[in-house]
Formats: C-alpha cells, structure tokens, sequence
C-alpha cells in the first residue's frame, strides 16, 4: 500500500486504533486539495420526536474505520486517483438553529467555493437547508435527489419555519433548488396531510412514494431519477430512515415498509454518473442503533458517494 | 385539523407529549359510541420461554403517537368518518389465567355487544381465546384470521390445558371459531409433531404454512384468505413473530425465515373488505425490543386494522 | 382502600396496567381542587451534552407506578389528606426555549395562582427559569433550594443566554429568587471557570460543593438549608445528576463523586417542614438509563415531595 | 490442585469454557453425598410486576464460573472439605404455580432428607414457600432468616393467595416457621398497608426495616440476627432486591435507598454459625441487568452461604 | 416422546431449564457411538476487530433449547434415527493461537477418527484451519463449502499468519483442502486487494461474490455448489457475517448488502446431499447481539446441518 | 479563555464536535514538548475472561470531552502550566503479546525519555508491563503503585507466562519495579490461591487487601502509600476493577464489594507529591458498560492524575 494518499490498512494497523476520522483519512488541514471532505454536523435540535443525532457523526466515524479503499462493484480504489480528508465537525450551537444555519453555510462555502464535494454527516434533516444554501450560492438552483420515508415539506411544524420537518419547503421559498429537476424517492408512512404527495407535485418536485419504488422496480427509479436530474449540478441527501428499521433502527423518525441495505446499496450505484455537487447523510441516533449497524449502513452510504466520485475522476469527468 | 375526533397533531402538539393511549386518542369514557377501542391485555402468564410482554401494550401505545391519521395507501383519515377510543388495560390477574380469561370476557363483552369492534394488544397468545369467548357470544363462532409463525394448537403444554401455545385448540372445542372458514397463515420452523400441519387440517383448519407463503406469493395468500372466509364475522389474530426476528426482535419465542414489515403490510391491506368482528396483535415483548423496532411494527399493524374499518365506514359498509 | 382519592392499588390492579400519569393518579381535569399537580415539562434542547431528555417524564410516570401510598419514614399516606392530580404535559415547542418558556409560564400560572403546588418532571434544568417565572410572579423572589452537581449559573452558553447551563444567572436577573435566603447543594466535578464557586457566592448564592456535603454531613447540611430559607416561599429544584451515576446513569452530564439514593433521600426528608411553592426533578434521560433506576430514583425524590406536602397538611400547615 | 472435588480451574481451563453448573461444579448425578447442592428454581409466574426471573438461574450460573473456590475473608477452600454438586433445574410448570410447588417440594423433600444443603436459586420470591415445605417436613418449622427491601406478609395479592408477596404470610399459616426466632430485615420503601411492619409483629416476626439496619449499623443487625435465631435450623432466604439497584439493577421490584455489595456481604459473613437447614436468593431478572452485575452479586451470594457450610465442615460443626 | 434419543421435549420440561448443551442433548460421555457432535470452540484471540466470540458457543447453546427435534421442510426427525451429542468445549488457550490449534486438533481428531461428524460453534473464524487438519488427516484433502462476506485468504494480517483473516490460504498451503472441488459463497463489501476474488480464483478455489449470488439466484448458486463438490467429502464452514447485519447484528466484523434469513436457510437446504466430513458456524459475538437473534440464527443453521445428516441417514446414505 | 494551550471550551465548542483526542487536546505533533501525553494502547487479548477493553481508549477519549480543565478540590487548571497532547494509539498486534510488548516499548521509549509523561489508556492489565519497561530503561526500577482488584503476581495463566493475571510478577523477574517501596492496594473477591497475599508479601510487595482499606480507612491507606514510596520514580497502575461494578461495570472481570467513585478518587488525590513517572488506568470495556458511566469514571482518574502533574508543575517541583 505505497500510496501515501491511502488511509491505514488494517492489515497493519488494526482498526479500531486512531480512530476519529472517517475511514481514517487525514485531517483537512494536513490534505492540501482535497476533492472532497467529510463534514460532521452534529446537530438535532430542529428533531421532532426522538433527539440524539448529534451523536451521528462521531459514530459513522467510528465504525467507518470497517471500510476499506476497494470498491469492488464500482471498480475503484476510492482515494487512489481521489484525494479525501476530514474537515472535523462545523461548529453549530446546539438548541438554536439560526445560528447553526449560519455556521453550517460559513464553514461550507469555501469548501464548496473551492471545488471540494462536501459530504455531510448528520444531524437532523434541518441542517441540508443550510448545506443548500452554500450550494446553491456557487452552483445556482441544484437538482436535490432526495431519499427518504418523509417528503419534509412541510411549511411549519410547532408553528415553526426551520424543522427537521421542513428544510425542503425553505429551500424551494429560497430558490436553491430547481424542482423540475429534483425527486424525492421512498415517501412511505402515514401522514397528517392525506394531499403530501399532491403537494410535492404542486411546489414542482417528482415523488415517487415507497410503494411505487416497488412496483417500479430499482432500475427504473434509478431510470427516473437519472432523466429529472439531467446534468445539471445535483445535490444528493440521504435520510437514513429510508432503510427499513430493520436494517437501520438507530434513528429518530423510524418507519417500517421500508427498503434493505442490498436494494439502497444497488439503488445508489446507478446514480455514478451524476454531476455531484454535495451529499450528506442525515438522521443517525446512536443510542436507538443496535450493534452499530445503522451507523454502519451509513458509512457504507458515503463509502457509495465517495467511490462514485472516484469513478468520475477515473474517468477524467471531475 | 379542524375536526375534533382527530387526535392532537404533532404539528402543533410534539408526540412525546400526553402519551399513553394508543395515537393519543382520548379514553373511551370520553368518546360516545365509538367505532373501535384500543384494549390492552397486559397478560404474559401463558407464556412458554421468556416472559415480559406485560409490557407490551405500554410499548406499543408509546410509539403509537409516531402514527399519523392518513394512511395514504388505503386512501383514509382514519379518524375522520370512524371513532376510535382507547379504553385502557383490562384489570387481569398476574400468574392466574383463569380469572384473567373471566376479566377479559367480561370486560369485552359490554364492547363486542355494543357494535364497537375491539382492538386488543397482548400479552402473550393465550389472550385471544377469551377474546374469542366475548366475540363468539355476539357473533356465533367466528372466521379466524391467524397470522404466526406458530399454530398454537396444543392440546397441553407442561400437562396444562391452558398456555400460549394452546388457545386455537380451545377455541374449536368451545365451538367459538368455524375451521371450515379459517386459515393459518406462516406457520415455520421446528416442530415437536412432526405432524402438526396435518393436525391443523384434521381439526378443520385451513394451514398455508411459511414456506407455501412464498411459493404461492402474497397476493394468492390473500385470496385464499379471503375464498376461505367468505362474508363472516372474522377475528383477525396477529402474533408478532409471524414477522422475521430482524424485524421484530421483542417477542418471546422467535422464529428465524420470517416476513418483513413491508410483505406483512401489503398481504393485510389486502383483506380491507372482510367482516372484521375483532382483532388483536400479541407477543410484543419490550425487554428484547431494539430501538423499539417491534413495538412501533405492532403499532403499524393496528393502523393498518383501523384503516381498514376506516374504508369500510367510508364506504358505508359499518 | 375505600378512600375514593387513592389511585389503583397494585393489589387489585396490577402496577403495569393503566400507567400514563403519576403513581396511576387521576388527571388534572378529573379532580376538583388538588393540592398538587404532577406537570412533565419534555423539553430538552437547551441541554449542551446528551439529549433525550424529553421521554424523562414519561418514563418517570411509567415506573412511578411501583410506588405505593404510604411513606413510613414520614408516616404519611400522601394522598389520604392531600389530593393530588397528574395535569400532562406542557405544550411545548422542540427546538424553540423562547417559546417554551411562554408556554411553561402560561400554562404553570394559573395552576399556582389557584394554590396548587406544581411538581414538575423535565426535560432540561432550562425548563426551571420558566417554572420559577410563574411561581415568582405570584410569591415575589423566591427561596431557591438546588440540588445539582453542577451550578447552572453560567451568564451563556454557546453564547446564547438560554440554556440549560444559565437558568439560575438568568432568574436573578430577573428578579424571581431571592439568592440571600437560596442554596446551592452538591457542585462537584471539573469546572471551565475555577472561581464558579465564588461567583455563586458574589451573586449572592450560598453554594455548598459536594466534598463540603461529605465534610459536614448530611444533617448539618440540611440545617443550612432550614436557616438560610426560613419561612419564606421556597422553590426546590433537583437535578438528577446530584446523585452519582451508579445510582442514575440515565442523565445527560453525569459527573462522578456523587451521592448515594439513600443519602439522598435522607436529607431531603429534613427539609419537610420548608414553605413549598413549587419543585422539580430534571435531567432524566431514558436513552442511557439502565434498568430504568434512574426513573425510579426520579420518581422517589417526587414521592418524597408529594410526602412533604402530605406532612405539613396532615399538620395542618397546609 | 491435585484435590480432585475441585472444580476447573480457570488457570488452566478458561471459565466461559463449559459452563451450565454453579462454579462449573460436577452435576449431582456425577457426585456421591454432597453436601450441598444448587438448585435451579425457574419460576417467575408469581411476580407482580417484571417478570423474567425464569433466566435468573442460568445467568447466576453462567457468571459464577468466575467465582474461585477460595474465601479469602472466612478462611477457607469452599470446595476442599466440602463436597458440592449442581442439581440441575426443578421441573416447574411455567404459568402455574400450584403444580409448581408440587414439583419443587418433590424435587427437593429427597435432598433434604439426605442431610443435602439445598441452595435453591430463583425464580420470583414466591418458590420459597415450597422450599420451606421441604425443609419443614424434615425439621419441623424453621427459623426464618429474610433479607429483602420487602416483607411479603400480604395476605392476598390479586385476589390471590399466592404470589411473591406472600409466601411468608403463607409459611407461617403452614406451621412451616417458627416466627419468634425468625427475622426480616432490610424492608424499605412505600407501602400499601401503612401497618405493614407492625403487622409483621403481630405475626410473631421480628422485622428490622432498612432505615433501621442504617441506625444500627450491620455489627447490631447480625447480632440480632444470632440471638433470634439461636442454634435453630434456620433457612435463609435473600431477595436480590435487599441490594440498591444502583448495584443489582437486574430484579422484578427494585427498591432505592438499599444496601451496597460491601454491607451485604459483610452482613451475611457474620451469621456463619448458624445451623442453617438451606438457603436461596431470589428475583434476579437478567432482561434488566447491566454488565451482569445483578447476577455476579447473586452468585456471590451463594459463594458466601458455601463458604459458611465449609467453615462449619471444617471445625467439625457439620 | 417414548424415544429416549429425543432430548426434554418443551410440552413437558420448559426450555429455559437444565440448558447448557445444544438442544438440550445428553453430554458426549453419555452417548456411545453419536452419529455427530456439537463442539464448542471459544477461541476469538484472532479477531481483527471486535473481540468477544468466545461467548458464541454459550450464546447458541443457551438460545438452541428453542429449537425443536422435527424439521417439517426436511421431512425429518433429527433425532429419531441420528445420534447427536453435546461434546462439550475445546480446552483453548486464550490469547495465544498455537496452542489452541494444537488443543482443537487433538480433542477433534478421535472424534473424526470414530466416524463421528463434529458441528462446531465459534468462536472466530481462525478455528477452522485447525479443524480441517483434524478432519483432512482422516479424510486427505476435503472440499470446502464457504459461505462469508469475507475469503479470508489473506497471506498476512497484521504482519501475522495467523489471524480470522487467513485460515483458507494457510488450509491450501497445508494440503488440507481440495480448491478445485472447493467453493466461497457471498463475498461482499470493500476490500484491500481489488484483485482478491481473482486471488481465489488463482488459488484454485471458485468463489461467487455476493452480487452474483443474486444475479444468478438461489437455486444456481447451489446447483454450482453441488457440481463442484461432487461426491467427494466436504466440510461446510458458515461464518455468520454472510447473513445481514439486520438478521445477524451479533458478530465482529458485519458487513451490509447480505442475505435474509429464509435465502441463507433455503439455500443450505438444497446441499442436503453432500458427502459431509464436518461443519462448523463462527463469528457469534453476543456482546452485539439484539434479542439474541444471531445466536438464534446460528442455532437454527446448526439444525440444518443436523437435519441434513439426519435426511442421509433415514436414506441410509449414513 | 485566551491561553492558547487549552483545549476548545464546551462553552463555545459542544463537547461532543471534534472528539477523538482525550479532553480534546491537541495531537502530540502539533506539541511541542508537551509535559505528559495520553496513549491508547488498545491491546485485549491477554484477557482470561471477557475481551474488547481494545475500544477502551476510543470509549475514554470520547466522554472525556465533558471534563473541563479545572479542578476544583486540587486548586489547578491542568492545561494552564502543564502542556498535555494525544499521541493516539500504540501500533498493537491484536491477538499477538510479544510483537505487541516490542511495539509498546519502542513507541513509549521515546516519550519517557524525552521526559514526558506517559498516561496510557488500556486495554488489559497485560500491557502495564511493556509500559514499566519503557519506564525502568529511564529510571532504572520504579515504585509501583497499584490499585485493582486482584493482585496479578500470577506465575502462570493457562500454561502461559504472558497474561493479563502475570504482569507483575514479570516485572519483578525483570527488575524493572522495586517491590520494597512497591504497593497493592484494593485486593479482594474469591482466590485460586488461598495464599496469593502471602505470597505478594513473599515477592517483596505490601499488599492491603480491600477489607483492610476499609478497616484502615482511605487517609491511612495513601499515608502508607506515601511512606512506602517515598521520592522514588513511581508508575502508577489503576485497574478500574478496583471500583464497585456498580460505579464501573464495563470491565472484564469485576469483583463486588468494591470501591465508590468518591472514595477512589479522594484516595488518589492524597497521593499528589509523589514523584510520577507514568501512569496508566486499564481494564476498561465498552461493551458491558453501561450509560458510559465506566469510561467516564476511567476518564476522571486520568483527570486526577494529569492534575496532579499540574499541581507538582505549579508549584516548581516538575
């Protein structure tokens, strides 16, 4: 393993030693331009039921120390062409989210300024408004790809504007995202409002609800999701409740019916082709996780984004 | 959400506020003439390996507040045109199963003989059989639905007539369920007589067991169901390990190749337009739950009973 | 049991049937004139650690159904002269304290004008700025009595004025304690300020730390309460984490060194004779509690309280 | 350790290897006239609260393997003069406790009439009422040595005569115990029946509750002990719960304000010349321990009953 | 149940009693001549990551008085015409894997010698190699059935030839295998080596990835598993980790993207006519483990293994 | 908070961002000649019953970000004179104790004799030995001062001389400690060798029983540390099993009837003038821990320990 870009191999140290980074890689100040960072953003305030996702970053890290470099289904090694790093964790305010929004976007943009991908760790859903925002000020409008059992479209929740129940509405009122060429894929669950779905068609969103993913099949919604997107600059977000409980208990939000780790996994690699302009994965809540495996279903998750931004650069298209 | 059957919101209301009763629906001394109540029967006696699911309506109308009134695939609030109450725990005696049988046929009776179809969470399997005694005396002996991964037809456990592994057995010779219009449905694993799938027919019962579950596919289970009962009062009977350990870890005696919440949710659905004259969902056990994966899937399974009584009422059939 | 004010006895009603409210007692709507109300206040995003505070009063509610009527060591049954009632929980806004602390105040208002003593169940010790608020607006500045390993009087946090690290600074501030006649027991563990202990004091406070509880004992220590507070009204707030983690791991900022349930307990019983306008047990955080003993121990400083209250109306001092 | 009555090792064989016996001691069958036995008692359907105990047996069983064979404190190798074996479980009928305790005292009348020390483990509180029968058909009635945080003098619970709140009521109805040189000790915590303690006088016990052993101190307690209870056959029965849950957190009906590990077996180590006829501890509940520690303590326990028969063995007292 | 071969059936004998051996079978020393044997290896000083394997031989055991004697899919009794017997544990030496590899192939070797089929329960994957020099002594170089996430061909781990990650490229150096009759099922997840399924197909063996298990179906997969075997003598090695982390969240180095439990049981079924020498099942960690479903997992694969020789024997292919 | 040397304060940066260094100091290359570092030595595999203390120092590292630089009772902020950084973890072979004594003394060489001080987080008892080999090369042999639960002069485990019940009695045979002004302190629980303090004595050491430290009382207990020590270097060794399992119950091997949290840290305190050379707190294991209350408690001894270099710093003696 003579790249000196690599991570320790755990064939020489084992991995559960100097952990703290993600599959540890080097810190972003020791990584001179990276193509991508990892941003914890341990931040729950804007959770509406259980709290505890500002745990989620500090354990995807953890157990991320399980991945190693090779890519077998994508064929890459994910930092051999790619250079990572880990930026450590934004410096929210824990109980006040306009604060943090505002920490979120002013430490992102000169990541994304810069032409390094973020890839995000939550956190609640509320802090991918705030992701957008940086975004959104270099790339314009961005296609969102949305994965997840809720829309989080609503307008307010406790009377309130900015929830982890609402970042997708803010973002739409603030014109950080075209939604003509965004979709929302694995709604699923009961609701309040029984016109959900209608309203996501009304701001202008593609929804394809959990029960038609089935029906369709997972190449065909990979098949839509790759046409709404087009070329444009997409912004990918992955809420961890996607996943069945089953396969992913340790979260705030759970909601059954939902999908396995083989399904998102292969769902996912088809999407290698896209015009990534940031990720993250939301809504991890270590103390309900059983065995880390929710955690770990995770860490696989940027594992897919980081090895579909390897194969981009592979192919000289980054 | 103006109108006032509805259950507090979590819009305006946090779900983890002024819990207890099952989507925080208000008590029944509170409803008139309620469509269905929410009974527990926290009765765990019965049970032949671990014991605990006492606990179990408590864990179930917990997580039941993460329940929204629409159900998008039925296509129905369902508190909207029906009326759900929570009339709370049936008094039952810890460690004596007789006088438990006599709290929860007398406590039920007034319910069943009132039109208000019961909803009960268990406690352990046995249960259903007074529940059976309380139906079976409005309606006559009644269709039974039985999904688990057990038949639960004993003659004795432990030379005791009464147990969780005994109550269908029962129910036949007290005459308060009709075989001819019954159906066992994902009955698995290993058996201590090797003929108690024939036993099943022999008693009269109709047994598709887990294996044949997937050979046929879930869509021709559902029209045997429902070929089998015919118009019928029917007492649909869920036992919790009918659904994979993976999904469903909190129960007493697990049985590994089990469904998941999704096959489980959708073959349901499917029975929206049988004669349901009770339900109950049982063996939910908190002290082996993860993440409270089981509790909120027994939850979801209620949902999926009221839903049905809700398009039933919709459509003018209650 | 014939007294009609008792809630369900364990010995007809087993204690894990019909839980939800405080020892099984009646809501709030369904008693006329209670002397106390049991109010959970599920709020934790003011707290700077661990969250998931917010389930704290349902899980104290849930096992204080273990406890029974009579306290022997105070020789009061605490609902035979008093009448208490469980009021549920406060509507407030996760995410938001501004407006949590409007709804505290509004709804504790009315409970303490009309001479009801509050108990209230957190949540976060921010919750306890707003519960003095209420309580002051009808008595004037206050006594307070807090027990807690840490101090909490913090001018910010994370710099915001608001959090659970300032209620105390900030209830000066405003005029709702009066810190000559106020004590601080317990502050033990590292410190970011060295000199938190004399600011107390500079503030006015009377601050014992837990290694001066362990030099004087626990009596001499409750003779400083007594003094210090006279007869004044007396608000007695209670941090879990007073006690040492063994005891109540389930809390969001544990610190070692602490005190025993016993100890506890034993002082606590001292300060009956104290002029109660209010109280509190705060910071209980289920998500890390083990065997649910941190609830329990919750459970028993309000039963302590409730006993209290019970004594001095049974001495007609009430 | 060329002494063949001892069991493995763990300098050599490591202790989870082979585990199922208590200490990994030879099972009874395998052992000529011993001396004492263990018995497994399984039995948790008369617990009125958690149940679960059922697996105390195993797990004390499973986590004594690290206990060693020699007691520092009393002197003596447990297992060099003594001989011990494991019995096995008694044959209980889960859910019912009349043949329950027909089994118990069948299983046990033989040892006991062999000259066997039976130390029995539980299983809820309820099973020593049938030990006791065993005992007292051999001895006559016994003198009753109780640890316990409750006395389980009731006279009915549920309606019922039997459960784990009885079996002394029951005993003493049974001629089984001889009350005035009997005695309870450690009983804590709130009570239904105010009288509860003066009722146990009445009943010709003496009961020394927790606050009081506090007042004592434990030199006092044991004396009191030794004087009530004089040269008499004398079962001891220990109830895990006697323990703060702070260090057995694993049990049915945890009390706060307990003892600590240090003063229980400090305690128990004094009454080492009494001429005990068997012993059992109770109410251990695995589901709710942490880290084992419930079951370490209990098994700990048992070490110290052994240990007193072996220094009894050894200066020719038995 | 007059077949003294059966072990306490749980209609008569509850399941929680008189564990400790698999199913609850009689000790090796009291079977003669056992058709197979349960062997417990509790070794787990090879594991690269998390440690705590040695509690799997407990952990299956325990949770296997679950399992019942009649395999309804297999049409067979295990019991009736097969003699199995509970060996016991391996006298390891923890800490050091010379030693202990000595120790396994010594108390292995008469077992295989006497035609006996040894079943053995992990412990970490590295046990293996030492079982297949006891059994490739008997039989020559045997055909190996691998199911995994993992080859574990590595040359080195750690700068060591010994470790969980090696034992089939050390079984190759050692004869002790027949690659070209060998087979590996179910690779998955990121590796160090992108060439190391090529490195499989070098070393003689075939192995199909987890993504091509699924392309090519259950079925073919097998039919591949059959036709390269043959008839000659094989010994199948089943590490946990081939199973989901939601269906098997108990071990130490999980990987997501893995099989249910009704694929990997379905499968298993379809060998049922390999000429088997041995098997064993590895990598159960229960510190991991959520409602002891991994254990349970490998218990049940365990009772295919027996069913299956059970199914030869009543063929008379035994 | 302006010196520059302090680690980011919780009351602008959450405690739960950027952890992975112990109290969130700096990493040692980014020190420049610190006073004392922290080490992870994540080594587990000479553990003789449970293992995974490898996630010990992960475990510490995380909670100790809720300690804050001042200690009260001590006077001292520990970061203001003293300069403190995390040198990571030791590159341990798992499952390999020679490679991995060779990798200790090689890395901890350096440290000790570039005059830094080592505070290492275990892992088992077995690595303290390659530490006191690093320490005696540079001071020839040192003062051991050891707290614990068992003595570990063990000769041999399991046939092997390298353990971690054997570190000090191969220290001893290598000179690296002078047991005559060398300590045990806290012994206690059941022993193989009934004569294992004797022997203590035999090889030199003062050994003090746990019994005795509590009839000595902990003021007489350090006086007898302090004579017996004198100004000699001394490493001090804490194994977190000296605490009670109920203030430490994540760890492999507990023995009750230990130590409080107060009583242990007091007790250390007093041992503040001693002339340090190392430290090490072991033992710790995540997996049986339980609200993290363990890894806080081990967290809190390194406290002490950095604040007693801080206090000897301040006051010029270092």
């Amino acid at each position: 393993m003579s790249n000196s870009k690599q991570p320790a191999s755990a064939l020489s140290s084992p991995r559960f030693c100097n952990t703290g980074t993600f599959m540890r890689m080097p810190r972003m100040k020791d990584v001179e331009n990276p193509d991508f960072v990892i941003v914890g953003i341990p931040f729950d305030t804007a959770a509406s039921y259980r709290t505890g996702a500002r745990f989620g970053p500090a354990a995807i890290r953890s157990i991320s120390a399980m991945i190693k470099p090779n890519n077998v289904l994508m064929g890459v090694n994910v930092l051999e062409g790619l250079k990572g790093a880990d930026y450590g964790d934004v410096n929210i305010t824990p109980g006040y989210i306009l604060p943090t929004y505002d920490a979120i976007e002013e430490e992102l943009q000169p990541i994304v300024n810069a032409g390094i991908v973020p890839i995000s760790l939550g956190g609640d859903h509320s802090i991918t408004l705030a992701e957008l925002r940086a975004v959104a000020k270099k790339f314009g409008p961005v296609s969102l790809v949305h994965f997840d059992s809720h829309a989080d479209i609503c307008d307010e929740v406790f009377g309130q504007k900015y929830n982890h129940g609402t970042p997708f509405r803010r973002a739409l009122e603030e014109g950080l995202i075209d939604p003509s060429h965004s979709i929302q894929v694995g709604m699923r669950g009961s609701l309040y409002d029984p016109d959900e779905h209608k309203l996501a068609a009304q701001l202008g969103f593609k929804l394809i609800p959990g029960h038609k993913v089935r029906e369709m099949g997972f190449d065909a919604v990979a098949q839509q999701i790759i046409q709404r997107v087009e070329r444009r600059p997409v912004f990918l977000t992955f809420d961890i409740d996607f996943v069945d409980p089953a396969y992913a208990p340790g979260t705030g939000t759970p909601e059954v019916g939902g999908f396995t780790s083989w399904e998102t996994l292969s769902m996912l690699r088809q999407l290698k082709d896209l015009n990534f302009a940031g990720f993250d994965v939301v809504e991890v809540l270590p103390a309900f996780d059983s065995g880390e495996i929710t955690a770990y279903m995770a860490a696989n998750i940027c594992f897919e984004f980081i090895s579909m931004l390897a194969v981009q650069k592979k192919n000289g298209l980054r």
